[in-house]
């Protein structure tokens, strides 16, 4: 059977494919920082170059900022796009890294052989994964299983300022009857899960000013209005003791979770006391009432990302501040307006101001949630395919990030997207001393070489 | 009369005290910074031998940090001590100055003459006025007026650490009748001063700890405790919506104002408009039902004086935050006990921590208020004194700082002590383009002469 003999490749061809990896990982293509320019370049060069050895006609498309890679292949049966993102996170602080970020390596560790360094999960390990897996059948078939759409962004780590704009301008060429996505995780780094409803996520940062300099807190203290007061009277206004967020209208739009998928998320059986124990915490802090698992995945929240005011130095200095700030963010479910809460917490920190207090607001981005709808036959393959693979089942899961770009594939190109990754949560994605394992690569290619098989044997 | 032949001999050596002063500020005696250590030592090397041109016999004397200076002249009548301090506070932002902070000069300004450098003010101008006082008394009568003591500190802008040790090791060398310290300035910058109560000041620090690591909002943001959010509660709590600390026992302790002394603030006609306007506000903020100038000298506060957590840069993170801090200030009035102040405040955080979380204290200084008696005839002596030398008469008046030496003298020394300064509220002390008014010093060092005398001619 033909499945066979691409699985029995890629297995042989691994040593190959981790040092194509490897290769693309020495590029320092952070997309953050403009003095890695030619870098995110020389990246997006690569993988032209690597999808033409696989028969893929690819280019390098020109954006505002860095290129997108876009490649075809003409075939029978669906239309498959294919996304990842070929940009890296800054690698600071570089100290606390046990080796160069941009030297990768193959590494031995007690848990198993790891491929080290940054962009090894998020998301060069994980794009090639598919890629891998199109090599392997063109070698077995001469050919690849479906047309493919292949589509690479190098500033997902930046915001992906063009990639809106990008797909607004080419979406005949883009529009697909699937869209494939490889930037998430195994659902507690050992069950392959396709992520069906991600949070949206809306962005506030607010900057409350009250006298027009710093005062000395001897002088004026207790006659002048200190905006660190008023901005922590405002912060905890925001919940109250269940832990509900108090703006009005804010859970407008709010679902109960459908019957279907609370039992689908009972059945994996998540183990909370060991989630928070790994990071030393033991009580799930939510609203009263829910599941731990509703609380990151169907639930809003209001979490502070950053304060700051007044002297925060060594010592002490006794200074009553002329402002003070926070970064405050919203995630977001099902139909939850994000123009709306921003209204309304805009309205709600104003009407708290006292007298000679003013507000300066800055929106840091505004997205909804995305809910997937199951209904298109390739989540049901992609599910049958990921659990022939891994030795659990597969499932279909919620993610508590945000991820907006699925949002985009629906609402620019109506087309659905499905979310499927091999990152384990101990990847260190952002983080000094990322790894991908070695055995998240292997499987990953063998999964989509199976998906692929399954969504075209049909 | 001798004091008109003293006080026209100051008038016409002010070319010369003004080069004498900016010599003093051109030694950069940082205290704080390590760097500076040599030019605090040549601070006080530059006093020894000043003093010793108007016939004092002074020294420099080792402590575990900056030398202090102490000089002894004996003489008839009462024994004064009179205290100042050498060092000044460190000068950044340099890049606000408009000119070397330690190149001192004389300036034209449309209010008249300044001598701007740092230290003009706080405290080198002002100490330079009592000597100066003395340069003239003693050219005119071959003598000084009476027994003085001067003791020059080196570390007041780092704290004192070896102010203490060094008073209770010396109490008999420096015990005496009255103490007179210059490092006040004059009220609502016109009307001479003598300051009879003073805050007392608490300082803690505190850092809320939950998760072990810093964590993702989207993973986790619903389901782990945001120490920021904790903070942010305990804070607002602290205030009742009258604007009262709520700490049970706070206001233990704190004492009616004396009728007496609400009279003598009410003929001060505290312009709070003008006060507040200047620094760009509108309504005064303390405790409702309180006059300003009250709120200011004699009611506590609990001020926020710094808070940090989370990302705090450009943009935006969706960080969890494994902590949370905040410096927190009071001040105190009357009997109220420090101890027992900050053994309240952390029974009161301690009992706001949800499960998972943890706090951390740091202690910063606990000083009670102090009260000068006005008992001692030195104070009704020097009020005359200082009502002859400028435009409107000298007041008693209440500070809401807090200076910790007036209180040592009394407490171990059982000295009472006179704040009489001449700085104006525009003066910049701890900030950049620190200025001295020409007429502050000039007047500051007539106001001494007028006061010695007034002292000692009974």
């Amino acid at each position: 059977m033909s499945l066979d003999t691409v699985l029995r490749r890629i297995d042989a061809e691994m040593p190959a494919a981790t040092e194509r990896l490897l290769e693309l990982l020495r590029i320092p293509s952070i997309s953050t920082d403009p003095a890695y320019k030619k870098d995110c370049d020389a990246a997006a060069d690569w993988l032209v170059a690597d999808l033409a050895s696989i028969g893929v006609k690819a280019e390098k498309r020109a954006t505002p900022g860095h290129p997108m890679v876009v490649g075809h292949v003409e075939g029978d049966g669906p239309h498959v796009l294919f996304y990842g993102h070929y940009d890296v996170q800054p690698v600071d602080p570089l100290d606390l890294w046990h080796s160069d970020p941009f030297a990768p390596a193959l590494e031995d560790t007690p848990a198993g052989k790891v491929i080290r360094g940054r962009g090894a999960s998020d998301d060069k390990g994980q794009l090639m994964t598919f890629v891998e897996a199109c090599r392997a059948w063109q070698a077995e078939h001469g050919r690849l299983p479906c047309k493919i759409t292949f589509f690479f962004e190098g500033e997902e780590e930046s915001g992906s300022p063009s990639l809106v704009p990008f797909m607004e301008e080419n979406a005949d060429e883009l529009r697909s009857d699937v869209a494939l996505i490889c930037d998430t995780g195994l659902f507690q780094s050992k069950t392959p899960a396709i992520i069906t409803q991600l949070r949206g996520l809306l962005g506030e940062e607010l900057t409350i000013k009250a006298a027009d300099k710093d005062l000395h807190s001897g002088m004026f203290g207790g006659v002048a209005m200190n905006p660190i007061r008023v901005l922590t009277k405002i912060i905890a206004g925001l919940h109250d003791a269940n832990g509900r967020v108090t703006l009005p209208g804010f859970y407008d739009g709010v679902a109960d979770l459908p019957e279907e998928v609370a039992q689908q998320w009972q059945g994996l059986a998540f183990d909370h006391k060991a989630f928070l124990g790994d990071v030393g915490l033991s009580e799930p802090a939510g609203e009263i009432g829910r599941t731990p698992l509703e609380m990151i995945w169907s639930q809003p929240t209001c979490e502070v990302n950053g304060i700051w005011g007044g002297y925060t130095g060594e010592g002490f200095k006794t200074v009553l501040p002329a402002e003070a700030s926070a970064k405050i963010s919203f995630r977001l479910v099902s139909d939850q307006d994000p123009h709306k809460i921003r209204e309304a917490f805009r309205a709600y920190v104003s009407a708290q101001l006292p007298a000679d207090c003013t507000v300066e607001f800055k929106g840091h981005g505004a997205s909804r949630a995305s809910t997937m709808s199951t209904d298109h036959a390739a989540f049901e393959q992609a599910r049958q395919a990921l659990s022939d693979e891994w030795p659990e089942a597969a499932a279909f899961a919620g993610c508590g990030g945000s991820i907006p770009i699925a949002g985009h594939f629906k609402r620019i190109l109506d087309t659905d997207a499905m979310l499927i990754g091999f990152a384990r949560d101990d990847d260190q994605i952002h983080s000094p001393n990322e790894k991908y394992d070695l055995e998240s690569f292997h499987k990953g290619i063998r999964s989509w070489a199976r998906i692929l098989d399954a969504m075209t044997r049909s």
